[in-house]
C-alpha cells in the first residue's frame, strides 16, 4: 500500500520520519499529475506547494489550527490529505467537490477562497476571534506573490501588523501568477531571492544533497541555517516596516528546512511573514518550463506531457477579442490594452505578441486596473479595460466613480460573463449586468456571437458608447466568420429581429441567443414559431423594439446568462409596468442562488435555460395561450 | 487690496517672492476659515496643505502639470488659487462648487476624487498617457497618510514602481484621517517622523524663525538640509522597495523648504515619493487642538471658534446605531463593530467609547473590513461591519465572496444610504440596493425611524436573516421614542400597513416612508385616501403584501431613497410581470443620473421625491383613475 493511501487525515502523518515525509510528497505529486491528467485543473500551484502543505500539516494541527489558502488553486495537496483522496477524482466537477477551498465541504478548509488576496484579512480577523474567545490557536495565511500584489492584501498586512495578533503569513513565492508577475513588489523579492546570501544558502542545501549521509547533512544545514531561518532578515524591510517579522526566504520545496522553520515560527508570538521560495510546477518537467500554459493544461497525457488540444476551428470569444485588438491598434494610435493579471486568458497576450508597448498588466489588482485606465482615458487615450466578470466585482466602486462618474471613456470587456463552468460558485459572471445597469453613464452591451463581439469592440469607441461594459462569455463563439471582417458601426441601443414569429415574442440579450435560436428550430418542428430579437443592449434597451413587442404580442420571454435579478428581466418588467402594458412574462437566467462546480452545460441545465429548457418553457406558453384562447371563446 | 484678491490662476503667483507666498498663504487661511465658518465644508484638511498647495502651483505649470488630489478634501486652497475664490462661497452647494475637485468644473481639477486612494493610480495613468503622446509634462498625486492605507494606494504604488515612469507622489502625513489613523503605516510613518534625524532638522527650523534675519537663515537651513531633502533615507525603505524613491520628511508648513524640494524632485525622473508633515486644522487653534471634530465642523463663529450645535433634541441615525450597540452588547458577547475610519461618522465611536476592545478600525480600507469581518464571522462572532453606503461599493466583491457566499452573518450597517447632501454625486449611497438585491443569501432591510433602526440591529442576528444589510440615511431621525425601549423581533421579510386607504397603494422602504406619510396628510385634506405600506425589506421581499395590493388596489406606487433601477421598483415590476397582475404603476426614486450638490432636501426635490412631488404624483394618479372610471362608466 502506497503512503497517500493511509491518509485520511492530516493526524496519520504526525509520526511521520522525514524521509516518509517525502516519500509522501513525491505520491500526493504524482497522484496530482494523474488526475489533473484526466480531469483538468490547477495544476501548476498545486505542484508547487506539496511540501509546503505536507510541512504544514505536520506542524499545525488542524483543523484546530486554521489555514487560510489564498486563491485556492494551490490547496490541491491540502485536498488530498484531509479526507478528500478519492473525491479529488471528481475534483471541479458536478456532485463532486469545489476547485477551491470550502467551508461547507470540509472542516479543513478554514475559509473558503477562489478571488485573490484575502486570506490575510480573514486569518486576521479568525486571529482576533480566538483572542476574544481565548482560545489558543494558530492562524496561518497561505498568499502567493501574485496575490501579494492586490490591495485587499496590503490592507490586511497594514492592519495585522498594528493588531499584533498571532499571525502568520506564508508568502508562497514562485515568481507567476498565471501570466509573469509584475510589479515593485515582484522586482523586489526577486532582488531578495537572487541575493548573495539567499543563492549560498541554497548551493549549501544542493550540493549537500550530492553527498551520502543524509539525513546528518540535512541537520547540519538546517542548524547552520537558524540564524537566516530566524533572524529577521535586512532585506524583509518591506514586511518589516509594516509591522510584520520577516523571516526567509527558505526553499520551499526542502521539506526539512520547512519543518523547522514552521515549528519555531509557531512558537513566535505577533504577525510574521514567512519568505518561501517555490516552483510553479515543480517536480513535473513540462510543468516548470511552461508556467503560464501549465497553471490550467487541460487534459494531457501525463507520460508525455502532450496536451490534448482541442477542436481549433472555432475561436473562443477571448481570442477574437485579442485579435481584434491588434486590428483597431492598426486603425487608432490612442488604444491600449489593460489586463489584471490575465493576458493570457483574456486574449491580452494576442495584442501583447504584436504591440508589447500598448499592453499594461497591472498585476492582481482590479481597482488600479480600473483607476489607472480612468487616468488613460482622461488624456485622451482610449483604454481597453479587460476584466473578468467576476473580478469586476472588485473594481465596482472604481468604474462607478472614476470612469463613468466623470463621463470617462474606459471600454470595459468582461470576458468570463454569465456561467463559467468548472470554476464555479466564485467564478461566475452571473452580477455584472445588474450591478451596472443602475448606473448612470454606462451602455452596457453583450454581442450574439464573434462578429457582433468585434463589431462592438470596434463601435465602442463612438462617444454614444458613453463608458461602455461588453460582455461575453468564457470558451467558443458559434463559429461564424469575423477574422478580418470588415469593421461595422453597431448602433448603440438597437436590437435585430433575428427571427419573425407570431404570439410570442423571445427577447436575448449576448451568445446565449444562439440557444434560443436552437429552441425556436425545435418549436418550429413542432408548429409552434416564436419571434425573436437578439437585444444586443441592456442599457439603454431598445425601447422601439419593446414597445412594439407589447403592443404585437401575447407573450414576452427574456433570456440572459446572467441573474435574473436586476438586468434583462427587470429592465423588462420595469418597462411593461411604466407604460401601462400588460402582456403575459417568462424570464430565464440565473436564479437567486450560487452556483456550484459543473460544466458549462450542466450548468445552464441546473439554472433552466438550456436549449431544451427554453423550448419547453416557450412551448408551454404557446400551449397556455391556446387554452386562453379557448377558455375566452368559451365564454 | 489684498494679494488673495488679485490670483485669478496660478501665473499669477509665479513671480511671488517668499515672503509674499507666505502672507498669500496667511490670507488663504483666513478666507478659508471665513468661508468655512459660514457655510460648512472640510476645513481642518484644507487648512493642513495651504503651503504644499501655494508651493504646488508655484513650482509646477498647471493645468498643463497634472495634481490629482485624492479624496480631494484637501484641495480648496487649489480650487481659491485657480479661479474660484469667489465660487467658493458656495462651495458644496446647489448651483455652486463641488467640495472635491472635479474635471468639468475646471481644467485645474485633474482627475475627480471623493473616494479615496485613487490619486496613484489616477496619476500613474496619466503619466503613461503623456509618455505615449510624447508631451512632457510631470504628474502628481497628493495623498494623505489615512488614504495611503487604501488597497488602490498600494497598487498603484506597486505598479508605479514597476512601470518607472515619472510620477511624484506627495505624502501628506497630517498623522489622522478624520478619526485617528490605525495601521501599521501609521506607526512607521510616525516613526519616521519621531526619529532623531527629523526632529533635529525640525528644531533647527524652528530655532531659526525666532531669531533675524528670516530669510538668510531660512536660505541656509534649505541648504543645510539639501542632503536630507534629497537623499534617500534609510527611513524611507517600505516606499524603496517598492520602487519608489523615498524623499523627506520635511515641514508642510514651511513655503521655502517645499520650493526647494518640489522644484529639485521636478528633475528628479521615475517614482518618487516626498513626505510631507503637515498639521490638520494648521494655523486655527480649535482646529488645531481637535482635529476629529474640525475635521467638517459644520458652522461656527470664526473669531471664538465655537461651533453651531444644532437641535439636539432629535438623535441621528448613527447615534442609534451606536447607542443601540451598546445595549446589544450586553445581550451579547459575540458582537463586535468594525470601521473603515469612520468611527465618528457612523456612532461607532459611542461603542469604543463604552467597549473599547469590541471595536476594530481597520483604516480606509472597507475590503478588508468586510474580509476580516467574515474571517471574525466563520469562528462564530458576530461582527457589525458599518460602512457608508458609497463607501460599500469598494468592497462589493468581498461581500459577496467573502460573506454572502459564504453563509456568513456578517451584518451590514450602511450609513449615509440615499441622497447625502452637501458631499454630492461622489458620496450619494444611490446603489446599494440594485446592486445587492441579485445576491444571494442577503437579506436588506431598511428601518422606517429610530426605533425600527434599534429593533432590526437586534433582529439581524436571528438565522432567518442570514447576512443582513441594514441601510439608513444620512442625518436625523424623526423623533420617535428609541432610547433604551425593549427590543422587539421584526420578522424577516414582513412589511407592515401603515394607513389604510382605498385605490391607490403606496409601497415604501426606509425613512422616505415618513415623507409619505406626511403626503397622505395633504392627499386626505384633498379628499384621497391612498393606502401606505411600510416594506422594511427589499429581499426577501413581503410577497404577502404585494399580492393583496395587486389583487385589491388600482394602482402602485413605490417610493425608495436610491436609484429606480434595480431596486424596489424593478421588484414591485418583476412580481407583477411574474405574476401577471395589471394594475397602474408609478415610482419614486433617484433617477438615472449622477446627483451633484446639494442639500439633502433640494436633492429630495431634484430627483423628484420630495413631500411636495410625492403627494402631487399621486394625486394625479387618483385623478386619473377617475377619468378612466367616468371612460368606462360612458362606454
Amino acid at each position: 500500500m502506497k503512503l497517500i493511501d493511509s491518509i485520511k487525515s492530516p493526524n496519520d502523518i504526525k509520526d511521520f520520519s522525514t524521509e516518509k515525509l517525502i516519500e509522501l510528497c513525491n505520491e500526493v505529486r504524482e497522484y496530482l499529475i494523474y488526475c489533473c491528467s484526466q480531469n483538468p485543473g490547477h495544476l501548476g500551484a498545486s505542484l508547487g506547494t506539496v511540501e509546503l502543505t505536507v510541512a504544514l500539516h505536520y506542524i499545525f494541527n488542524t483543523p484546530d489550527d486554521k489555514i487560510v489558502w489564498d486563491v485556492g488553486h494551490q490547496a490541491y495537496t491540502h485536498k488530498i490529505l484531509t479526507g478528500r483522496k478519492e473525491d479529488f477524482l471528481k475534483n471541479r466537477q458536478k456532485d463532486g467537490i469545489s476547485g477551491f477551498p470550502k467551508m461547507s465541504e470540509s472542516q479543513y478548509d478554514a475559509f473558503g477562497t477562489g478571488h485573490s488576496s484575502t486570506s490575510i484579512a480573514a486569518a486576521l480577523g479568525m486571529a482576533v476571534a480566538s483572542d476574544i474567545k481565548g482560545e489558543k490557536r494558530s492562524h496561518i495565511a497561505v498568499i502567493g506573490d501574485g496575490a501579494m500584489t492586490g490591495g485587499l492584501a496590503y490592507e490586511g498586512l497594514n492592519y495585522a501588523g498594528s493588531l499584533n495578533k498571532d499571525i502568520l503569513i506564508i508568502l508562497n513565492d514562485n515568481q507567476i501568477s498565471i501570466d509573469n508577475n509584475t510589479g515593485a513588489l515582484h522586482n523586489y523579492l526577486l532582488k531578495i531571492t537572487t541575493s548573495k546570501q539567499y543563492n549560498e544558502f541554497k548551493n549549501r542545501v544542493w550540493n549537500s544533497l550530492g553527498k551520502g549521509s543524509f539525513r546528518e547533512q540535512i541537520q547540519k544545514i538546517v542548524k547552520n541555517a537558524k540564524r537566516t531561518i530566524l533572524k529577521t532578515s535586512e532585506t524583509g524591510s518591506l514586511f518589516d516596516s509594516l509591522g510584520c517579522r520577516y523571516f526567509g526566504p527558505i526553499d520551499g520545496h526542502n521539506i526539512e528546512q520547512l519543518i523547522y522553520a514552521l515549528s519555531r515560527l509557531k512558537e513566535i508570538p505577533g504577525p510574521k511573514l514567512l519568505h518561501v521560495v517555490t516552483v510553479k510546477g515543480k517536480g513535473y518537467k513540462p510543468a516548470e518550463s511552461n508556467q503560464t500554459i501549465w497553471h490550467a493544461p487541460g487534459l494531457f497525457d501525463p507520460d508525455t506531457g502532450e496536451r490534448v488540444v482541442g477542436d481549433s476551428n472555432i475561436a473562443r470569444y477571448q481570442d477574437v477579442f485579442g485579435e481584434t485588438m491588434c486590428d483597431l491598434c492598426k486603425l487608432n494610435d490612442k488604444i491600449v490594452g489593460i489586463t489584471p493579471a490575465m493576458a493570457s486568458g483574456c486574449g491580452m497576450n494576442i495584442l501583447a505578441a504584436k504591440y508589447p508597448e500598448k499592453v499594461f498588466d497591472v498585476g492582481i489588482a482590479e481597482q488600479c486596473a480600473v483607476t489607472f485606465s480612468a487616468g488613460l482615458a482622461s488624456q485622451g487615450m482610449i483604454p481597453y479595460c479587460n476584466i473578468y466578470s467576476s473580478f469586476m466585482q472588485r473594481s465596482y466602486d472604481n468604474a462607478i466613480h472614476d470612469a463613468a462618474l466623470q463621463r470617462l471613456k474606459v471600454i470595459f470587456t468582461l470576458d468570463r460573463a454569465g456561467l463559467v463552468g468548472e470554476d464555479g460558485a466564485t467564478h461566475q459572471g452571473a452580477f455584472d449586468m445588474s450591478s451596472f445597469r443602475p448606473i448612470p453613464n454606462v451602455v452596457i452591451a453583450s454581442p450574439l456571437n464573434e462578429l457582433e463581439l468585434r463589431n462592438m469592440l470596434y463601435s465602442a469607441i463612438d462617444d454614444d458608447y458613453k463608458t461602455p461594459i461588453i460582455r461575453y462569455p468564457r470558451g467558443k463563439g458559434v463559429g461564424v466568420k469575423w477574422k478580418g471582417e470588415p469593421f461595422t458601426k453597431i448602433e448603440v441601443g438597437k436590437g435585430e429581429l433575428l427571427y419573425k414569429g407570431v404570439d410570442v415574442a423571445i427577447l436575448s440579450i449576448g451568445p446565449i441567443g444562439n440557444r434560443v435560436s436552437k429552441a425556436i428550430e425545435m418549436l418550429k418542428d413542432d408548429g409552434y414559431s416564436p419571434t425573436h430579437y437578439n437585444m444586443r443592449f441592456l442599457k439603454p434597451i431598445d425601447e422601439e423594439i419593446l414597445h412594439k413587442v407589447c403592443q404585437e404580442y401575447k407573450a414576452v420571454v427574456t433570456v440572459e446568462d446572467g441573474s435574473v435579478i436586476g438586468g434583462l428581466k427587470s429592465a423588462v418588467a420595469e418597462f411593461m409596468a411604466d407604460n401601462d402594458y400588460d402582456l403575459k412574462f417568462a424570464s430565464f437566467g440565473i436564479p437567486d442562488k450560487f452556483i456550484e462546480q459543473a460544466s458549462q452545460d450542466e450548468q445552464y441545465d441546473i439554472c433552466g435555460y438550456n436549449t431544451s429548457n427554453i423550448y419547453i418553457g416557450v412551448k408551454e406558453i404557446f400551449d397556455s395561450l391556446i387554452t386562453k384562447e379557448k377558455k375566452s371563446e368559451k365564454k
